[in-house]
């Protein structure tokens, strides 16, 4: 497979999260954000709101891949410490941004700037604004960080924002074949095909549960159309033979 | 807060997660599964399907936190090296577990034990299995790792057969007090609670979209009973102050 070199990660941010409150719906949104601009999501952590956690994180993930999205706690409550993490793992100070003040201000007007509501409007200094069509407190972009919000449509929204700027990859393409033997038998002639094309990442996942016939789903991916198409091939005709001998045990060996 | 000294990761192992191809149903229930043992659920990491990654996340997590709960990669194909990482990490060779295999073979009599199926029958040296009642095919566990199936179905059967083994701790009690006023007008006065109550944990999520009205959801979260209730008389007092506030402003000024 030739590498891409767009990688990405995602530091998701809010101990609602670890505490088994809050289901997190930004992983998946995020993960076909990439998909779609080619970007390679190569990993995701979720941490509680600590400061020295996230600093720690910040600073492992923005040195190992090309982007670092994060979601959650840049509100203006005493547990919000995004943007204090962030300017730390910069070493830089938390300035009040008078275009973020002016943004809230415009969207809310008679606006009272309360502490709470000033505190989002600190960003680190070198940092750019995310615009929030949502709820008009905005992110924060800083070097290879976008820091966003954790309440889902204000997520999406900054990621709208964002994306024209990231620099993109070449997209990813994938096929996809549903197998009604179990992995048990697929698997040694599948690997023997993924040891044929190694520039084709081949995925296979088993579902159970539901009806009594095994289904294994064989996902092909690769940015190269035509080896993909090679590989689907060859994966389609492994499982037609054993869709075949399959049937040929059942008929040889009835119920009685 | 008294510390809770049981903490837990979670290392999710799969590149369909990544990809987008399938949302995580795990991670969920492993927090609410730590939750109700008393377990500190600290970090979560997400990657991908690649050796030396699983390898350098199973190492970070099992050095910082008590117990590293796996999900993912121990199937039959090519692409499940969940058990080969594990393996790596430990500085262990694999061997076939006898014990792994009767297991499969007595499930499903008359299964032939391909190469495919015999992948899932390996264990790492002085590891122990962890019992799979839906599909036979066992976890693996080995020092304070336990590295169960990605089939949401699967893993949560293997919780619970490991449930009895683990070591629990305090279990957190939390509270819930709904707020119908923004975030930026609770912030400040919830803060300064916060303060006050540095051994109770205070949360605060807004809700937007629906209707009108702002919804600020502010969770308590202590292990100690008496502080729990005393912090939550204290928000339920001020959450009334402001709503008895609002609605005064809104007798003050009403829309024409």
């Amino acid at each position: 497979m030739p590498a891409k070199d767009i990688t990405a990660s995602m530091l998701v941010i809010g101990d609602e999260i670890l505490s088994g409150r809050t289901r997190d719906k930004n992983i998946g949104v995020l993960a076909d954000f990439c998909g779609e601009l080619g970007i390679d999501l190569k990993e995701v952590r979720i941490i509680g709101d600590e400061l020295s956690e996230i600093v720690a994180a910040l600073n492992a993930l923005r040195e190992k891949y090309r982007y670092v999205f994060t979601s959650g706690g840049i509100g203006p409550t005493h547990d919000d410490i995004t943007a204090d993490a962030v300017a730390a793992a910069f070493g830089v100070e938390l300035e009040i941004s008078e275009a973020a003040k002016q943004a809230m201000m415009d969207r809310f007007p008679g606006y009272e700037m309360t502490p709470a509501r000033l505190r989002m409007a600190r960003i680190p200094q070198g940092g750019d604004l995310i615009e929030n069509s949502v709820s008009a407190a905005p992110g924060i972009h800083i070097g290879n960080v976008y820091v966003m919000a954790g309440v889902p449509s204000v997520f999406e929204a900054m990621l709208a924002a964002i994306a024209p700027t990231l620099e993109t990859g070449k997209r990813v393409l994938s096929t996809s074949i549903d197998c009604f033997v179990g992995e048990g038998r697929l698997g040694d002639p599948l690997g023997a095909l993924q040891a044929e094309f190694p520039d084709v990442k081949i995925g296979s996942y088993p579902q159970f549960g539901g009806g009594r016939r095994f289904l294994t789903q064989v996902v092909l991916r690769s940015a190269d159309q035509s080896r993909l198409n090679a590989a689907t091939d060859a994966v389609q005709a492994l499982v037609e033979r054993l869709h075949t001998e399959h049937q040929a045990e059942i008929a040889n060996h009835p119920k009685t």
